[in-house]
């Protein structure tokens, strides 16, 4: 393969939505996708067997938090991300923008950041040269620009200064990368002003990255506001590459980013709902915690053929929550993981037959009905 | 099957080792073996298709932990506790004499005892007659009689008395057994006093149980008093039924128990350690945590084909301990439980090779050399 990556689009839907097909190194991927997050090169209570058997096809780990623990030099000396976590399908890894802009206390300067890791911890420099050293060391087929996250909600000065300071290093970061077997995406900002976005797709296809995700979303603004941020940012991506919607989300945010032609996600919630006992049905979602999941025979979701639906009551994983066992961590896990993954797997189905919008209308109608208003979109990442 | 077990005895070792098979209503136990436990009718950390890849044939569940969260009731209503926690092999569940009297307030009379779960909980009577039903309730392969384990060290006229109460327990457990698909053990006790196992194995054999289990060892008497209260104990076994010792233990003292006549063992310790970090290797234990392992890309044990030997370095597993990640109790308690059935299934084949005592000479010489003298006996349960 001459070239880390290749996406092919296969169809658009009269809504919007693609069906896509993307190869890297490790692997083929079919789009939309949603890939799970496992953070420190672990998918969380999930051995990659199960990763894999739920119907993962590319997982998401973490730059910022690996160089941290155990360090990008052992993992490289340890034969790469792939053959330390043992998952040999495609990993995508993110740069740690949106970690280092997370912390309370951090200094930006043009040439990076400074902060520390934990309190008291001792102080680190990152910048663009040095996440493309980590995330070149670490190997993963998609890695990621070191961008800068800015909060929500932040004024159009800061968020155009930003924006510039984050194409700057953008073009850092393209000249830094050394791997030829990873595909290096770069990030769009500009919160959700129309102007910044433009600005930061004009300034980002110049240099012409082999995808581009959109950062700076899912960072509280709301579900409408993101619908309105990914109406104008969408038509300003070349059609011919992956377009990666960052931090997203819940199943109703997925849906309607796709619509709005969006072709990868991450999201930590299926797990981390998982571990709290927070599980994805057709008909919405139910805390398996409550008392009135106690004597109940029935499995998490009728409808659902993963192990923990085939072989386990709401009643079971009830009570290995009230007991804290470490396998109904692993269950829900499984479960929540397959959701997503057979969600999406539908949507690709939908668009390929050109029906996203009725396929769209369906799940909603069935997942809100018995959900109602009680929820709000949240995104936890 | 007209009984719920049979023991066919297949070969006896010159050293007294035996080779066995029982067959039970959810399948054959090639013996001798090891029982991991799964207190709260779940492995922890581990779900049923890891624990049977592991080649775990048969499993211990904890009928006092099973009362109190979730309670047998609602288990027989849901089906029994294969079906419960999806484990489709045997299943032993121990009666729970030697939980309630690990307590520190119980009070026991003539008819059973009184306790509370928890500080503050409700009083709580367990006796025989109720012992059984609530096994009878949650349908295991093998039952186990309603015991008093007396503390170690004992007066012989206290390890007299209770013995004699506990026979008549026994008598009274027989008696209210009810369901013809399960096999009801008895249990000896007599702490280390010769004279005593003598009399409660004549008490037990004239109630004639389908197999018998020696109680009140491991209880921190230590691996020399085990086994010279195994010298003089197993013989007063009858030849032709199972012969389980409760609570064991160590590789150490499993091969000592095996060679003294014994067919079954259970004990938390492979899992219990594995949480903590603590691996077995044929050539002794490690501590994983250690910062040695840091760097060490090495699996746990390079002569074990396991899935976490085959697939994870010891630095991948040092690195999950590290960040807490569940997946490290996964992957170390795989390693150990299938250490533990490799270890039986070795001796198993050195059994019926008549070359028990060759195999435990390699075995123990290649164990303890790196081990040292480093470790005592201790058993948890």
């Amino acid at each position: 393969m001459n070239q880390p990556l290749t996406f092919d689009l296969l169809k658009t839907d009269p809504s919007g939505a693609r069906r896509g097909r993307m190869t890297t190194a490790h692997g083929v991927i079919e789009t939309p996708i949603f890939m799970p997050v496992g953070t420190a090169a672990a998918m969380k209570a999930l051995t990659p067997a199960q990763v894999g058997e739920a119907g993962a096809q590319i997982i998401l780990s973490n730059a910022y938090h690996l160089e941290n623990q155990p360090g990008s030099e052992l993992i490289e000396k340890l034969g790469g991300i792939h053959k330390f976590m043992n998952w040999n399908g495609p990993i995508l890894t993110d740069s740690g923008g949106y970690q280092v802009f997370s912390l309370d206390k951090k200094t930006v300067h043009e040439d990076g950041v400074t902060f520390r890791y934990s309190k008291g911890g001792q102080e680190v420099k990152l910048n663009p040269e040095l996440s493309m050293a980590i995330q070149n060391r670490l190997g993963a087929d998609i890695i990621m620009a070191f961008d800068e996250c800015v909060e929500f909600p932040t004024t159009h000065t800061y968020a155009r200064e930003s924006l510039e300071r984050t194409l700057r290093w953008a073009k850092r970061c393209k000249a830094a990368h050394q791997n030829p077997n990873q595909a290096l995406f770069g990030i769009s900002q500009g919160a959700l002003y129309e102007d910044l976005r433009k600005r930061s797709f004009e300034g980002l296809i110049e240099l012409d990255f082999p995808g581009y995700a959109i950062g700076g979303l899912s960072v509280g603004e709301g579900l409408e506001h993101m619908k309105r941020a990914l109406d104008f940012t969408t038509p300003l991506m070349p059609v011919e590459k992956p377009r990666y919607l960052m931090g997203i989300g819940l199943p109703e945010d997925i849906i309607e980013a796709i619509e709005r032609g969006i072709d990868m996600m991450d999201c930590v919630i299926p797990t981390k709902f998982a571990r709290s006992g927070v599980l994805f049905t057709h008909v919405g979602r139910i805390r398996v915690t409550d008392t009135k999941f106690r004597r109940d025979k029935f499995p998490v979701d009728t409808n659902c053929d993963c192990y923990c639906c085939k072989n386990y009551s709401r009643a079971y994983l009830h009570h290995l929550f009230a007991g804290n066992e470490i396998l109904g961590a692993t269950l829900t896990s499984i479960h929540n993981v397959h959701f997503y993954m057979n969600l999406t797997a539908k949507i690709r189905d939908a668009i390929e037959q050109g029906e996203f919008l009725k396929f769209k209308g369906e799940f909603l109608e069935t997942y809100q009905r018995a959900e109602g208003k009680k929820q709000k979109s949240s995104r936890p990442r």
